[in-house]
C-alpha cells in the first residue's frame, strides 16, 4: 500500500453505536466519535421485569450519521475522501421483521411504536418457552439434530426462537414481516441498496452460531423441520437465505445518497456485517490456540481453530462451530456468559435502590460539590466496591454464588436458570457480596474453558477485550486467579471497532486476507494479569465447590 | 387488693433496659423509661464478623438505674413509695463468668476491658465448636441424652457452649471465673444482696430451657459427663447450682443500698429472674393452647401446655420443655428463630452500605430538609422497602430465600447453617429481595408451628409480641398467610416488662399466682391479622419448596 487510506470501523453495541476512523496501513485511530441510542437510554419499548430488551431501527440510524459525521468532523478538511472502506458489527442474535422490500416494520407509521416490529436485542429472553420447544423438536423430530454445530441446545437468545416468539404473539407484524434481518446484515444492505431479501449478503457468523444455518444440509434447516416445530413457520425459508458470507467479502458499495447523509465518497466498499464479539475477536489478534474473551455486560467468548484440530468433533454445551465465521478458512468457535458486567452493574442497581426511592431527587445534592447525589454515588460505587472487595482474601467471603442472572448460555445453554447467592450471614457486607459476585462470574469463565479443554482444544493464551477488561483491575485479577492463567488485555479499546475498520479494510482490497490485516493493523497488549498461585489454589477448591452447587441447586432454579 | 399498689417491670433487651410502673390492681402503665446501653451502642467488645457480641455488666447497673429513677421521676411526688414488688427480666442465654462473691469479673479492674470476662450475649456464635462436642458427647458418651428436654439439640448460643469456649481460649478468665451466672440471675441476686453462688436463687426457665437442667437427673448433668465433654469442666457444678425457681417466686428483698440509687422502698419483693420471652408470654396473655411469637431481632415462640397433654414426649428439634418454666404448674415449651427482624435490619444495612463507603458524612445533607441524609434513607428504608413489597403479590417474586442467616434455631437448631437467595435474575429489585426475606421469615416460623402440631400439641391461636408485630404491618399480614391463621398482636407494647410486673406482684403477694395476676394485669390486644385464603393456598405450596431448598441446601451451607 503506497497510498494513504483510511478505513472506517463501525460498532453497533448494546447502549451505542461507536464509530472509529483508522490508518489503514498501521490501524492507528485518527478520530472517533459515539453516540447514543435515544429511544433505548430513555428505556422505551423494553420491560426488564419480563427480559424484554427491543431496540428501534432508528436509533440505530440516527446514531450511525452522528457517530460517522462526529468521527469525521475531527479529521482535517477533507480527509473523509481518503476513506477506502467500511466495516460494521453490531450484537446478536438481534433480528426484526422486514417487508418485501428488507425495511423494518418498525420504520412504517403503523408499526413505529410496536415493541415486536423492532430488532430482539441479543438480551432478550421471551423466547424461552419456544427455544424450548426448538430444543425438544430438534431432539425428537426423527431426522438431523441441527442444533449440532451450536452446541446442542438452542437458546431463547437466538434467530429462531425469537422470530416465532413474536409470530405466535402478534398477529399485525406475522402479517406484515416478508422476511427477517439480523441487525448486522441490515446495515451494510441499507448501506450498499441491497436490503431487498433477494439481494442482501447475510453474515455467516449470525447465520451459523445462531440460525442453524450449516453447509452439511444446504443453509437454513429444512422446511419439514420449521413447520414441525410450529406450522407458523411454513414458507418464511424461502423468504429468507441459503447463501451467507464472511465479513471480509464486500457487501457492495455505499451508496450515493448514504455518501451524502455520512459525508463519505460514494461507492466505497462496505463489508459484510458479522457479530461484535467476532469481529472484535479479530481486532483483539485472535489466533489458532488464542482464547478471546469480550467482556462487557455479557461475556463473548471466541476462538478459532484449524481444521484438522477440530476433524469431525462436535463440540457439545459452546454457542457454535462455523466453517469462516470469524476468519475464512478457519472453522469459528463461540460460547460465552449471559451476563458478566451486567451481574455488577445489578449489584449497583440494587444498593443505590434507597438513592432513588426515598426522597425527592432535588433533596439528594452534595452539599459540598453541588453535585447530584445519585450521579455520584453511582458513579463511584463500582469501583468502591472492587476496592472493598480487593482486601478480603479469596475464600473469604463464606459466600458462594452462581452467577446466572441472566440464564446460561455456555456450557449447555439453559435461560430458564437463575442465580443465588448462598452463605449469608449477619455479618455478610456488601463488598462480601460484591466478591462472591465477582468470583461467580470468574466460574462461569473457568466452566467455558473447561468445556473447550475438556474436548482437546488448547488454550495457549487468553486474550480480554471489552469494558470490565480495560476498567475492573480486581474482577480481572480474581478471573486470572480462577483460570489459573495469564490474561492479556488488548491495548485498544476499540477492539471492535478496530476489527470492523480491518474487514472495511479487507473488503475494500486493500489487504488480501484478514491475517495480513490483522498483522498490520493490530494494536498489541496493554496489560498482563498474572495469576497469584496461592489464590489459584484456593480457586480450585472454590470451583468444585461452584459446580456442586450448581448441580444441587439447577433443578430448583429452573422451576422457579 | 384495697391499697393502691406500684410494681416495677424491669426488662432487659438487647440494646436497652426498660423500666416500666403499673396500677398492679390493673396493670395500667403509670410510667416508664428506657436507658440504652452506652458501651453496646459504640460497638465496644463486639465483632459481627465473627458473631462475637459481647455486653458490659456496667451497661446493664448504669441502665437499670437510669430507667428505673427515669420512670419513677415521672410519677407524682411520693409514689414511689407505694412501690411494693419488682419483676425483672433478662435476654438469653446470656452468662458470665462471677468470682467467688458473685461478683463479675468484668466489673474487677483488670478485667473491665476483656470481652471474654463479660456477659455473653444470647447472639453471640463463638461456641460452635463447643456446641457441636457437647451434642456429640451427649450422643455417645453411653448414658442419658442430656439435651433430650431441650429438643435433642444444644445450641451455641446456650450456657455450657458458652462456657467452654471461654474457658479453652482465656486462662486468666478460666483462673479466676469461681462460677457462672446467667444475666437474668445476677440482676435479682444483686438487688436482694444475695449473688455469692450458694445463696444465688436461679431462674427455672434458663437452667431448664439452656442449662441442661432437669429433675429427672437432680439437676445439672452429672460431673462424669460434663468431664467427658472436657476436663476444663471438671468441678464447675459443684460450683453452679441444683435448685431452681420460676420468676413467680420472691428472690429476697430489695438491699437498702439498692433501694437509695433506685429511689425505691428498702425491702420490697424482688423476683426471681427469668428470660424476656418467657416473662413476656405471660404478659403477653399466654395460656394452654396458645402460642406466644416474641418477634423482634429474633423470635422467641412459646407455649405452656398441661402435662398430661404432653405426657411422657420429648418434643424434638424445639428448644426445651420444662416443667413450670413459663407458670408454675404448666410445662413451658419453648422454640424460636435465631434471626427476624435482623434479616431485615441486615438488608437494611446491605442498602445503606453506599451512602457510609462513598462520600464523606459531611457531604450527605437533604438539601430542602437540613436532616442529615444518611439517617433520614435510614430511617424511611424498611417502610418503604415493605411499602413496595406488599406490592408484589405471593409468590411474584420469583426468589425463594433461606432465613438462616443467624443460623437456625428451631426445628433442630444448627449454627452452622446460613442464609441463601435463590433465583436471582437481573430484573431482582430491592423490594423483591425484600419480600423473598420476610417471606422466607415466616417460613422459618411456619417449620416451628409444624414441630408443634405435628407432636399433638394443638395451636388454637397465636399471639404476637415484640417490634415486628407492632411496627410492621407487612411482614405480619406475610406471616398471617403463611401460617395460614389469624395473628393477635398484644395491646401493649412493652409486654414483657408488664408481664415482669406481673410476676414482681405475684412475689409481693398481691396475687395468689401468675394466672390471677394475667387476669386482672392483661392487656388485651390491639389488631387482628387475618390470613388472605388465596394467599395462604400459595404460600402453602411455596412453603414446601422452600423445605425442599433447605433439604438440598443443608450440607453445603453447613461446609461454608
Amino acid at each position: 500500500m503506497d497510498d494513504y487510506n483510511l478505513v472506517i470501523g463501525v460498532d453497533f453495541g448494546t447502549d451505542s453505536v461507536r464509530a472509529v476512523v483508522v490508518d489503514a496501513a498501521t490501524g492507528e485511530e485518527q478520530a472517533s466519535e459515539v453516540a447514543y441510542y435515544r429511544r433505548w437510554a430513555a428505556g422505551k419499548y423494553c420491560d426488564p421485569a419480563r427480559n424484554q430488551f427491543r431496540q428501534h431501527p432508528l436509533d440505530y440510524l440516527e446514531g450511525l450519521e452522528a457517530a460517522v459525521k462526529g468521527a469525521l468532523a475531527k479529521l482535517p478538511p477533507g480527509a473523509a475522501q481518503l476513506v477506502a472502506g467500511i466495516g460494521i458489527d453490531t450484537t446478536g442474535s438481534t433480528p426484526g421483521p422486514v417487508d418485501a422490500d428488507g425495511r423494518p416494520l418498525a420504520l412504517r407509521e403503523e408499526f413505529s411504536e410496536n415493541p415486536n416490529a423492532m430488532f430482539i436485542l441479543w438480551k432478550d429472553h421471551t423466547a424461552v418457552q419456544e427455544a424450548g420447544e426448538i430444543n425438544h423438536a430438534a431432539r425428537h423430530w426423527g431426522g438431523t439434530d441441527f442444533t449440532k454445530y451450536e452446541g446442542g441446545v438452542y437458546s431463547s437468545e437466538w434467530f429462531w426462537a425469537k422470530i416465532l416468539h413474536i409470530l405466535r404473539h402478534d398477529p399485525a407484524v406475522r402479517a406484515a414481516a416478508y422476511s427477517w434481518v439480523e441487525h448486522c446484515d441490515w446495515i451494510p444492505a441499507l448501506l450498499t441498496g441491497t436490503e431487498n431479501p433477494r439481494l442482501l449478503k447475510r453474515s455467516r457468523c449470525a447465520a451459523g452460531h445462531k440460525a442453524m444455518w450449516h453447509e452439511e444440509w444446504g443453509g437454513l434447516p429444512p422446511e419439514e423441520f420449521l413447520v414441525r416445530i410450529d406450522p407458523l413457520l411454513q414458507g418464511l425459508r424461502d423468504r429468507l437465505y441459503s447463501k451467507t458470507y464472511n465479513a471480509a467479502t464486500r457487501a457492495g458499495n455505499l451508496t450515493p445518497a448514504w455518501a451524502e447523509r455520512l459525508n463519505l465518497p460514494p461507492g466505497i466498499a462496505v463489508a459484510v456485517g458479522a457479530f461484535d464479539a467476532h469481529i472484535g475477536a479479530v481486532g483483539g489478534g485472535i489466533t489458532p490456540g488464542t482464547l478471546v474473551k469480550i467482556m462487557g455486560t455479557s461475556t463473548c467468548d471466541i476462538m478459532v481453530a484449524h481444521k484438522e484440530t477440530i476433524g469431525d468433533k462436535l463440540i457439545g454445551g459452546i454457542c457454535g462451530q462455523v466453517d469462516g465465521s470469524v476468519i475464512p478458512g478457519l472453522i469459528g468457535l463461540e460460547a460465552g456468559q449471559s451476563a458478566y458486567g451486567d451481574v455488577y452493574a445489578w449489584f449497583k442497581d440494587l444498593l443505590t435502590w434507597p438513592l432513588e426511592a426515598i426522597l425527592p431527587e432535588t433533596s439528594l445534592v452534595n452539599r459540598e460539590t453541588g453535585e447530584k447525589l445519585q450521579e455520584e454515588i453511582e458513579g463511584r460505587l463500582l469501583q468502591c466496591l472492587s476496592e472493598e472487595a480487593a482486601r478480603i482474601n479469596a475464600g473469604e467471603t463464606g459466600l458462594l454464588a452462581l452467577d446466572w442472572l441472566n440464564g446460561r448460555r455456555t456450557p449447555y445453554a439453559d435461560q430458564t436458570l437463575k442465580g443465588a447467592i448462598t452463605g449469608l450471614t449477619l455479618g455478610t457486607t456488601a463488598p462480601k457480596i460484591f466478591r462472591a459476585l465477582v468470583e461467580a462470574t470468574a466460574y462461569g469463565a473457568r466452566a467455558i474453558n473447561d468445556r473447550f479443554m475438556e474436548e482437546g482444544i488448547e488454550i495457549k493464551e487468553v486474550i480480554a477485550l471489552g469494558g470490565i477488561a480495560r476498567k475492573n483491575d480486581f474482577a480481572m485479577q480474581v478471573l486470572a486467579d480462577v483460570l489459573a492463567m495469564p490474561i492479556k488485555v488488548a491495548a485498544s479499546d476499540q477492539t471492535c471497532a478496530l476489527g470492523a475498520a480491518m474487514f472495511g479494510a479487507v473488503a475494500a482490497g486493500l489487504y488480501p486476507v484478514v491475517e495480513a490485516a490483522q498483522e498490520k493493523m493490530g494494536c498489541g497488549f496493554a496489560k498482563t494479569y498474572t495469576p497469584d498461585p496461592e489464590n489459584a489454589a484456593r480457586y480450585r477448591e472454590l470451583y468444585r465447590d461452584y459446580l456442586t452447587l450448581g448441580m444441587v441447586l439447577e433443578d430448583h432454579l429452573r422451576k422457579m
